[in-house]
């Protein structure tokens, strides 16, 4: 792969939306540079990549920086056909993305604004996002991952739950995830977890704590 | 086609999601069955078809329903490949999806905030609707269509700042499009406008008006 061909991953460690491409990648067999970004001092690489949003991930492959995680992720898919991420079938394509946009702009959301609102708002942030896990526990009933016997694109739009979701609910003091309530939820986790993959490629624990923490008052 | 392929269009006539749909299907020449929703009264159909977000358009494609306009929109452009809406290389069918995605998130919100909010925070979203024009006016700089030579993804996915944000600056009294700041804005709803499969499916300009009218107090 000549120099032009190279691929950079530009990215912030504890980062769901990043660690997205980094699984992508891996999954595929992409090899790729990262470049570790402090997203409390924004460098001007990154404004010269991503000046419309200022924030990473940023994928450069073949010196084009492309932003936004499920962009890229659909980038990395249509670029590198090994390991396809998206179903073949066009109506579980569109569910996948379905699914993936409801996890971001509804639970991702909810659960967020339940660590961090005050007592009142909370019960009801808290309420929501319980409600919302509903909607992912039917879709993800009776099979091992949602991409069905292997991990797909909606298992990485999704992957947050599995380990981000904890670390709101240590840092809220909050319980989300009920294993008798959200059964096939926990058994995906797992699954999803010790996948060979995305058990290397998980943050510190123990370091996101102390970094979420700073989120609440 | 026999009925089990049948294609419906569950829709409200004045949203500009919908709208998208609408030219897709026409401008791949997919016959379909059209369905008015009543947005203020919703029918037990929508909350059948999409109980997740309970809003339309939803599009029921062999009796499969698919909720977002964005995915409708992929969704369509795989399942029927005439007249191809996304381009066919990688890294410019990442940026049409960027570029769709800024227009959904940053702009439209940017604008709906400038009508509807009270005085001091109008100008602010105002100052701010300009600027994010401004990346916009950047994009489609010396190209007929965001899609080159034809109408593509982009374009129906921006479509709305040809016809519904004119009704927004009316309805907010306030002036966003200026066609020396914007000229290459202004000359792309020209074209888009008149345009066969946009100019016959647009709804009413004055009907537009007194529904917009509702949201500003």
């Amino acid at each position: 792969m000549g120099s032009e061909d190279r691929v950079k991953l530009v990215n912030f460690w504890a980062s769901p939306f990043g660690k997205r491409v980094e699984w992508a990648l891996k999954l595929k067999g992409v090899k790729y540079e990262y470049i570790e970004e402090d997203v409390y001092n924004m460098s001007s690489l990154v404004m010269e990549l991503n000046p419309v949003h200022k924030k990473v991930p940023i994928l450069v492959h073949a010196q084009k920086p492309i932003a936004e995680s499920f962009t890229i992720l659909e980038y990395i898919d249509e670029t590198w056909k090994q390991y396809p991420l998206l179903p073949q079938d066009p109506y579980q394509r569109a569910l996948a993305r379905f699914w993936a946009n409801f996890g971001e702009q509804k639970l991702m959301r909810a659960a967020r604004k339940a660590m961090t609102t005050s007592r009142d708002e909370r019960a009801k942030a808290l309420k929501e996002t319980r409600e919302l896990m509903e909607r992912i526990e039917e879709e993800i009933k009776g099979k091992k991952y949602f991409g069905g016997d292997n991990i797909g694109f909606l298992d990485i739009a999704l992957g947050w739950i599995s380990y981000w979701l904890p670390v709101v609910e240590e840092v809220g003091s909050m319980h989300i995830i009920d294993p008798l309530k959200f059964p096939a939820i926990t058994s995906w986790m797992t699954n999803f977890l010790s996948h060979r993959v995305i058990k290397d490629n998980l943050p510190p624990r123990d370091k996101m704590l102390v970094y979420y923490r700073n989120f609440v008052n």
